[in-house]
């Protein structure tokens, strides 16, 4: 369906997350926002604030895809080494970047830019900035790695500075039809479909909630015609088998 | 800290993920279930609803730790492939395995149990079942991947009834001290009480949110005696730094 499009992988770098405390919110976020953009997200890969994992994990990634997304572990605490382990993984040297200094110089009082924050300023030699419009520490790129905050709204802001520099595909466009029809009962039929229509993915999600049980049926496609004919199809399937429909552009 | 505990992967399989349509509930209750036992999660991978995918994660996970979670893909249709896929990268079999349609056929009503839903009584040879209490269709487990479904309250259901398949270590206990004080004023001493009390993870998490602008320190450890020694430590560098301080056990 999207074969052609522009790859990511994203990498969320935190303990915090693998520990079930914090819920992460930033896949849900570039998952969105790489549809809108035609880049398919293949993975997302969460991974300890270890060196070797961040070193692994960036190097399985970059070659597999056209971008790697990373986000968390760029603060100033002795816990952030995403920085250092990337400049590792990419096996450039690591720097005090002076335009990263001269940002953090222009955001905080005067007296504030204490040694802990400059190591936010580390990246590897060559990095390009990317601007932090909420609080001061800019991010970076390093070839095809783009290096993010882990704190979501500073994320979001930053995530939208770099979107010029990302090269997209058709945007996916996405129906989504909800039905009181379990998966078990449209199974047989919606696998023909599914085949019918080999330019659509079709997704089919049940749930369980509110008192209701059903199925979300999630047709995505680069092509509005086939995508069309593939909601008339799965539509007349649910009339067929008496089931009621709640229709959501999303 | 928790070097010596069994670890575990989770892989979460769904499109819907990736996409960002739908947030993932299951990371957060498998983290935390973990930590309960001594299990430390030390990765989890979100992959597209593809046999390459899952297979690729399976197959480089399972030698990589004690225990393999998968979460989503086993339903009745044609985007369920999760079972498949795992009895490909195992290199087993697939049947349909009698005591599972035997579950189905207790749960179904009469004339319901259809070849579609028949589908998710498809298993490798020889696994062992996991009990679904919620809706009929049990998971299963082949060597060290434990198949479960993605729709969270009966994943959650069914993971309670696999605990007793799993060896934990040493519970981790955990103690939040939420301050007012910035990651940047308190990093350089922060990072000296992580030196000093190596057998306790400190992890530094900034938030920025309800008009409130700090940091959560996350202390976490296998013995009581080293945590108890890293929270004082922690609580006096606040006092020191006339910051405001929020203990929370969690």
């Amino acid at each position: 369906m999207t074969e052609n499009n522009p790859t990511a992988i994203l990498i969320i770098i935190g303990n915090e997350i693998l520990s079930g405390r914090t819920r992460d919110a930033n896949l849900s976020f570039i998952g969105q926002r790489c549809e809108e953009l035609g880049i398919e997200l293949i993975e997302a890969r969460v991974v300890m604030d270890e060196e070797h994992a961040i070193i692994d994990a960036v190097n399985t990634s970059r070659d597999q895809c056209d971008y790697v997304f990373t986000t968390g572990g760029i603060g100033p605490t002795h816990d952030d080494i995403t920085s250092a382990s990337i400049a590792r993984a990419v096996g450039i040297k690591l720097e005090r970047n002076p335009d990263a200094v001269a940002a953090m110089d222009a955001y905080y009082p005067p007296g504030k830019l204490n040694e802990a924050r400059l190591r936010m300023a580390d990246m590897p030699v060559g990095a390009v900035l990317i601007d932090n419009p909420v609080s001061g520490a800019p991010g970076f790129q390093v070839q095809n790695v783009f290096v993010l905050p882990g704190v979501p709204s500073i994320m979001q802001a930053m995530f939208d500075g770099i979107t010029d520099r990302l090269t997209g595909g058709l945007p996916v466009i996405t129906v989504s039809i909800k039905t009181d029809l379990t998966e078990g009962s449209i199974a047989p039929k919606l696998a023909a479909i599914q085949t019918m229509c080999p330019d659509v993915s079709i997704g089919s999600y049940p749930f369980f909630k509110a008192g209701m049980l059903g199925v979300n049926l999630v047709l995505r496609s680069t092509d509005e015609n086939n995508l069309q004919s593939a909601i008339d199809k799965v539509k007349s399937l649910i009339l067929e088998l008496n089931g009621r429909m709640f229709l959501t552009d999303n």
